[in-house]
């Protein structure tokens, strides 16, 4: 809900402190404004205390300006002097309900401010004072510049000329930049004494942000008349033209920056993933100014007009690529951020510790996805970088057990499924079948993938897919599969383990190890598996059974004796990205990126059993794991991810949580297996015309359509139609949520999907 | 410089503003520590004002506490009522160089700790006092929190209590956070009217700091004695002892867990490049508490003693792992990764655009190492991310204009030089010869390699010295080189381009790859070269003629016609990293890491040429560069690299710089080629016994010595003999400073090495 407008420059007033003289010096910028023939409205969204001492009454009494040039509205007004917050706690008389909640309250904003915006057409002003410092709670108790932020204005911060202002000016500003805010100026009144002024002013110029100070309004006399008469005078004395005429060329420069930015872009960026030659024009460029939550900001330089801001909100609809598991610049990580990197910078890790570290990888290791199984944590970069080092672990591991040497060592294979995606660097792209797009000149994809069976919902039913190889044995067998009970018992493996499909696939892929064997292709040293879900291969919802199924064959046809309990059996196995155990069976080595983080930085981490790592224990500096990048463990993305860890299990276990959100728990499945999606919604997806099928889990929802052109599909294109910013695979589209997306938002994103794919214009 | 002595808890008070009770709840707490029988220290640094109203005046008075049991001091002390730094500049009588530096000042508190902790055996308290708020500034005019930064000393906040209180807390809360302090306290006065600590104290709670409220006093009687007899009054109410038994608590908490994270990172990390099994005990694990500028602050168990600090100082002698541009926990680059973080979190990047990004690439294109010949800047993770990129952008070029098909694409090779790393992941190994240790299973080493001539030092002297091939046709042509002109000489290239040298190094490459072509090895599709050092390959400082001359021959054998100006000949050129073009010939692709964000996060950046990216240019998708990291171009990483650009820039480009610290500019040679070590040292150490060779560049000195035991170090060894962290990359011992290291800094390094290599230490 960011707001920009061309001929509407708007600025809020923050101030380091209170009575710093946020409401004289804002009185000041009015008055500059109107002298220099600009409309302008002032906003006090809350005014506590009485009415004759209330800011925008002393705007008004003071604004120089004729009737109707100047306009001061308050929003809310309550007559204790106190708090908003407690102000609002008086007013609500102790019932929570009555208190005006953080939406409404920037939805009276953002109305107000559209109001002003199309009231004028030609430049005009507008500026908004906040009350109290910028952290005083506003009317819910929310620190203002948290509740404030998703407007995101660029601010004028009111700097303390008392004694200790200089701290309280520093702190206030840092305060507002751990929230991205911009702070275009800095204002406050020269003091003698204390002269802030001087250490203020060339310490801001250093960090790009002018420092004006003006002169300190007269004592206050007592006779009204006089001390009318006395205001006024001082108010015809100062002089804050240059500061409007900055504050302008500002507002001139971020949209001539905003304008510019598509064309830049497109010369100088090299996108991933991106064809630059069907990049069409400018329009297909995505500027994002800032985000928060579940949404960014985009700059849309069409929306020129008076009532429209050039800032449209729009739903990350993929997460920005799965990784936003908590939303968009959440305060909670900007400080774990801001903590580490304080404290550490980054600190080289090759045998030293450091407590994020150190406490990241306890915690996966004893109460993460590690648990019960693994001993060991490894750091890297991204999912790319740790599954080249799951591999680098699982090919070791295999060649020591199989006392294998040289040329032997360089020829193993993986075993995998069909779809799978590890990631773009070469060793992670070799443990994947060359088929489709990805590929590249050194890709020589190394092993043997399986066609999986994938599970989905077709016209209101849960159904299971088999390839054609797997039906073939199906056929044989006699067993009919299609429909199944539900989804809850699709992904309920207990039941399932005995079943006749079990049975099918135990025979099925017992039978293909034995072919291949048989028939000396690359010798396979580990197997590789996305649980559940193969999501750069198109959303593929693989049955979780079959998955099952393939450890289980794997490690029973293993020969060993029993006293290697503990100890990989039969190959190493590899889990690409699963938190939760869904399979039943732990792998040996797992790798987890993306969401680790929170959706902030890259980190990635490469668990393994005590059984892998005694692969490379030894004495020999030659046979330990050497692989490790500059940025190993670096303490700022570690702290992060602990933070997100614990958010997310706050988040996650609080029954509110789940009986609020996940609104799919698959009915009486493992609570572990949910969706934040509307089941009837998903349902009824299913059943129109133009989709072939869906599927959803957790935070995430997939649309396969029936629209032959599909694919086609420009990012751009779909954020435009929709203000849904979802991403395409193939003829799947899919969208997907933060755990903390609000109900409501998830719901009108379901309409918007509903409306579009009923009327055909998801792809179109 | 950190302290932290077991038997004595040190805690330093900051306030959240001036004026909110700091020197009376400091009162309190060390009434609450004397009355636990603890002998109790209190310094208050710097006092201002009439010396009847000085805080530790105060403390005196009212302490509760027998004679000697209460020591309160202060350190420097000005009558005029101002903040710190004014009161300095006017005791200076204007004079600067009277006014006291930052590091005698800390030097002055370090002292005064280490006395008091020599002085008792039994648990003792220290509080140390700061003036103001936590960002006034201090004697040098630094502000507080950035000035004690070093001693790292846990923080009590005293919160404000009056109107605006609680904005001015959390934003004083947040500068702390920013410096990484731990904060294991917030005390502040109860007020019945405002109710601050109603709010702050659930705030804080979830921010894991203990929020204690606490009566004010009673307001200053006229009557001295009166005056005196109500305050003490006042503090034989005040009961703080909960809150001095919770900081005990703390203090022995931090203390259980240093001591207990080398057992658990032994038991937990898997370390990179790191032979656990040659990790005997909890001694060789380097814990690192905090870091600061070029140092860390590690923990030593050992050091439990009376006069010794628990935290030694250490010089990061590797610059962890070359990455530190600017010093570790750069207030500015702090700065930079919260504004980002803030602002949008990550954003994902394909046909997308956000500020920092942009800026950076332009910065890179325009102003950086991509000037003059780079049109594109590919993001990514890391070195070996990046260099994935350009091998994958280099490979596609070729075979496109080689109209390669099918399997002809998957036998490329690349042309490089013995010792090169690249990175760990399978694709960046790949570019690189199968030699020494860094090797595994999935590596094929696909191209050739050149043995290369090196430079170094030697007895004094710079050498370059010739591997055999090289010198079997230098001997052929009657070219006699050993002992050049001078180090300036080696690197002015224009001078040495027509040598006989050059035409050594020509003959010799031409007729190597003509054998190539004609043996029918790899078809060669890319040159890949570290410019002037190899590093992880052992400090190979390779003469930068023999590259240059390479580049040279590879791209005059094109046969191309010359309207190909500007498009990539013979074979396209990658440089993995190099920020200058020291060569005198333009890359086609360049990659950039490590420094890249000063030394904070990962992130790197693949720049090149507009005929590389047309390779990749059409309408169809599949032809694009798929290749992608989630966290592709984060905001976070781009914003702190421009930071540190700038400053660079701001570093380098100033005069004093070369001046004062590149005190090596190798007399004549492009300013471009310098070192931050002595020259004279440099040389001497060339002539010890024990040295073999030597080398400097930049901020670089590598060290070859002749101990035959010599790569055993371990790096836990090399800090506990020498306080200076370096690594050893076989039987060379490799130093690096930040560009910001003090001279001094760089003296005492020099100092320890020579120390140590006159008397046989570096390696024993």
């Amino acid at each position: 809900m960011s707001l920009l407008f061309k001929h509407l420059r708007i600025h809020q007033i923050f101030g380091a402190n209170t009575d710093v003289g946020k409401t004289i010096l804002t009185t000041a910028l009015v008055r500059a404004s109107a002298a220099l023939k600009n409309e302008v409205f002032y906003l006090k969204p809350i005014s506590t205390g009485p009415i004759q001492d209330a800011d925008d009454e002393h705007i008004r009494r003071h604004c120089g300006a004729p009737q109707g040039k100047v306009h001061a509205d308050c929003l809310y007004r309550f007559h204790v002097p106190v708090s908003p917050h407690l102000a609002a706690q008086i007013a609500a008389e102790g019932e929570a309900d009555k208190i005006v909640p953080d939406d409404t309250f920037l939805n009276s904003i953002s109305s107000y401010v559209r109001r002003c915006a199309s009231r004028v057409s030609d430049p005009a002003h507008l500026y908004l004072e906040t009350a109290g410092g910028v952290h005083s709670p506003t009317l819910s108790g929310v620190t203002q510049l948290e509740c404030y932020r998703p407007l995101f204005l660029p601010t004028i911060l009111v700097g303390d000329a008392r004694l200790g202002g200089i701290s309280a000016t520093i702190s206030a500003y840092e305060s507002l930049l751990l929230r991205g805010y911009i702070v275009d100026a800095i204002l406050l009144f020269r003091d003698q004494y204390y002269r802030n002024s001087e250490f203020l002013t060339p310490y801001f110029a250093e960090r790009g942000t002018e420092v004006t100070a003006v002169n300190a309004p007269p004592p206050k006399a007592v006779d009204a008349a006089e001390n009318l008469a006395s205001t006024e005078g001082y108010y015809e004395n100062l002089n804050l033209l240059p500061v409007v005429q900055n504050l302008d060329m500002r507002h001139q420069q971020r949209l001539a920056e905003l304008d510019s930015m598509p064309r830049r872009s497109i010369d100088t960026l090299w996108w991933p993933f991106v064809q630059h030659g069907l990049v069409k024009s400018e329009k297909d460029v995505t500027v994002i100014d800032s985000a928060s939550s579940d949404f960014f900001a985009v700059y849309n330089a069409q929306n020129a007009g008076r009532s429209t801001s050039s800032l449209e909100s729009q739903f990350d609809g993929s997460a920005s690529w799965w990784t936003q598991a908590l939303g968009h610049a959440h305060p909670a990580l900007t400080l774990a951020a801001a903590r580490a990197s304080g404290r550490y910078g980054h600190v080289m890790f090759p045998q030293a510790t450091h407590a994020p570290a150190l406490l990241l990888a306890e915690r996966l290791l004893h109460d993460g996805p590690g648990k019960d199984w693994a001993s060991r944590a490894f750091f890297s970069d991204d999912g790319s970088t740790a599954m080249e080092v799951a591999l680098k672990m699982a090919l070791r591991a295999f060649s020591v057990r199989e006392k294998l040497e040289g040329t032997e060592r360089k020829a193993l294979g993986v075993l995998g499924i069909k779809g799978s995606y590890h990631g773009d660097t070469i060793g992670a792209m070799d443990a994947c079948a060359e088929e489709g797009v990805f590929t590249c000149e050194w890709h020589n994809a190394k092993g043997y993938w399986f066609d999986p069976p994938t599970v989905s919902i077709q016209e209101g039913r849960a159904i299971v897919t088999l390839p054609p190889a797997l039906a073939a044995v199906a056929a044989k067998n006699d067993y009919r599969v299609n429909t199944v009970n539900s989804m809850s018992w699709v992904y309920d493996l207990t039941g399932r383990l005995d079943s006749p499909l079990a049975q099918v696939y135990r025979e099925y892929i017992s039978h293909t190890l034995d072919e291949l064997e048989r028939s000396g292709g690359p010798r396979l040293a580990a197997l590789v598996l996305e649980p559940l879900v193969m999501g750069a291969g198109g959303m593929i919802f693989v049955d979780p059974l079959f998955q099952r199924i393939l450890v289980d064959v794997v490690r029973e046809r293993d020969p060993a004796p029993s006293d290697l309990t503990g100890d990989w059996r039969g190959l190493p196995v590899i889990y690409d990205e699963s938190t939760i155990p869904f399979l039943g069976a732990a792998p040996d080595i797992s790798v987890h990126a993306k969401i680790l983080t929170g959706g902030l930085v890259p980190l990635a981490v490469t668990l393994a059993s005590d059984s892998i790592f005694r692969a490379f224990y030894s004495t020999k500096k030659a046979e330990a794991l050497l692989h490790g990048h500059s940025y190993t463990a670096h303490p700022l993305g570690c702290e992060v991810a602990n933070e997100t860890l614990k958010l997310i299990e706050r988040e996650v276990r609080s029954e509110p949580w789940v009986a609020a959100k996940a609104r799919w728990n698959f009915d009486g499945a493992p609570s572990a297996v949910w969706s934040l999606w509307d089941p009837r919604f998903v349902q009824a997806l299913s059943c129109l015309q133009n989709v072939t099928e869906v599927m959803t889990l957790g935070t995430v929802l997939s649309v396969k359509v029936k629209d032959v052109q599909a694919g086609r599909c420009q990012s751009s294109w779909c954020q435009l139609t929709f203000s849904v910013h979802f991403r395409t695979l193939g003829n799947v589209a899919y969208f997907m949520t933060s755990l903390n997306t609000a109900p409501e938002t998830i719901r009108t994103v379901e309409d918007k999907i509903w409306k579009a794919l009923e009327t055909k214009h998801l792809f179109e």
